[in-house]
């Protein structure tokens, strides 16, 4: 499959390390124009990206009185797209707020009034937003998104479907599936298992994306693996772990192709997010994580963990 | 004066990076329990501390399992105090907190509120504390502090008082000054000018530690400058510039000694926090605000300029 997105992980653990936090910059391969899916961690991953070199990849405005950093802020991300007010997942957006360009933020409902009613309130975080709390600070617009309607993303050849995710009782997350070109990426923010949640959202999400699967535009499917297989079901706080990864892929595989579902699904790329780091002296955890992924693995999924500040073609 | 404190910057920055915001542990110098005064950046911070060689300073506990940050985080800070909810002051606790040692949040009724009811409700981040939102988690427990009054950290030999300091029409910021053995440290969050804000909590501070001052046992200020002086004061968002630092420390210095002012604080550090970087490509900024710091100092003061991760005797 002939890449068609450019994508530069910002940050891709699942806590603990405020220099690594959820966030990706996903492009047309041919475009310099970038959606930012979450935002947990932003400057820090820019700076990440350019110290490896990234950017060097990519056509930049010149904009002389700006940093590399900088540039990409004010020129380069149009918009944020974000899939749970979490804050491991926004804390990123307001670190570079005072200091970025007006842009859209891209949310379902839910998701923007958390935003607007907790976080840019002037009490944790000055309103930087065009609406809620006074005074109005206007550096970015609330879009929301409805489920399963395509939206443009303004200044972008990319448009963008929402779609919600199970995410515990109180809040939901979301799945974008982001469009250039008749090609698509499916960008998963955190979920847990169907069978755990005692909801059907990864399901629906796998009919809407299985048709594309099977003509061949799919192009990435990015979803989290929080904890190690060890981790009991009523400690799971809604996230994944590699066996039910696999579970819920076997599950994508038998709508994909019924009847030779192991092979349904080979080579399609899953990008692995949101690994939770533990404090323990050798890091085991992330170690058994990746480990039992690639164990489990009997669909031959393309599996890619993510790497901070890399520069990657899907 | 002999040294009394031990000193760690976790974080330094007043926005944009989110891998070095403001917090800072404080230790008496013979002791391995320390405060954290603020969480902006607390594992990150720790990270870069450790890998400056921070804490081979120290006596760590032995806890074979965790990692040197991990021991710094479940044995040896012992409690947070918190200036203020805006997240470039909290957004560490959030990272570190599924991994954290229970432990108590100090801080004055205000900003617990905010946090209880903001931040640690479910929506925003889980309910890590005793109260608020259930279901409870419990890692922390709020310890309000009421306005002057002395109350002893727990596990340490310290001790804190909390006085509120200007910080916008919305929110009020924090002054903390942490006793040890009769030697003092004054630890202020961010705010304003009193002249700009149209509140007297700096003045009102400074006539509390004067007499400190008089007998020699105040072994340090922290306090911040966020904006270079061509900042114009209605674009201050309740911060300082090096000229509004520096004339409030004459009003300080008057009120230490009125009949020979311009010698009354020579040698007192202060330490300087919270200085805002920009975009720039040179990062100009921060470098200006240095510099208009050390020109204006005619107050002979010993300006400490705050390094992530490094140490420090006061």
């Amino acid at each position: 499959m002939q890449p068609k997105f450019r994508w530069i992980p910002l940050g891709v653990k699942g806590g603990l390390d405020e220099s690594n936090l959820s966030s990706h910059l996903i492009a047309p391969i041919d475009s310099n124009k970038f959606v930012c899916l979450d935002a947990g961690t932003v400057y820090t991953g820019l700076q990440a990206a350019n110290q490896k070199g990234c950017f060097s990849k990519i056509e930049l405005s010149t904009d002389s009185g700006l940093s590399t950093e900088g540039t990409i802020l004010h020129h380069h991300i149009m918009a944020y797209l974000i899939s749970h007010p979490y804050l491991d997942h926004i804390e990123g957006l307001t670190s570079v707020s005072p200091n970025d360009f007006p842009k859209p933020i891209m949310s379902l409902q839910g998701t923007i009034d958390d935003i607007k009613n907790l976080l840019f309130n002037w009490r944790l975080w000055p309103n930087f937003a065009n609406s809620g709390t006074p005074p109005l600070l206007g550096q970015y617009r609330y879009i929301p998104l409805k489920t399963g309607e395509s939206t443009k993303v303004e200044q972008t050849s990319m448009s963008v479907e929402a779609y919600p995710l199970a995410h515990g009782q109180f809040t939901d997350s979301t799945a974008f599936l982001v469009e250039s070109d008749s090609a698509y990426i499916l960008y998963m923010g955190d979920t847990g298992p169907d069978e755990v949640e005692k909801r059907s959202t990864t399901q629906d999400l796998w009919k809407r994306i299985a048709p594309l699967i099977k003509s061949n535009t799919l192009h990435g499917i990015f979803i989290e693996t929080s904890y190690p297989d060890e981790r009991p079901d009523d400690q799971l706080f809604s996230h994944l772990t590699p066996r039910w990864l696999m579970h819920s892929f076997h599950k994508l595989a038998s709508i994909v192709d019924a009847g030779n579902h192991l092979e349904a699904l080979q080579g399609l790329k899953v990008i692995i997010t949101h690994i939770k780091p533990d404090l323990s002296a050798d890091n085991t955890v992330t170690e058994t994580i990746k480990r039992q992924l690639f164990s489990h693995n009997d669909l031959s999924l393309n599996l890619i963990i993510a790497e901070q500040g890399r520069y990657y073609e899907l």
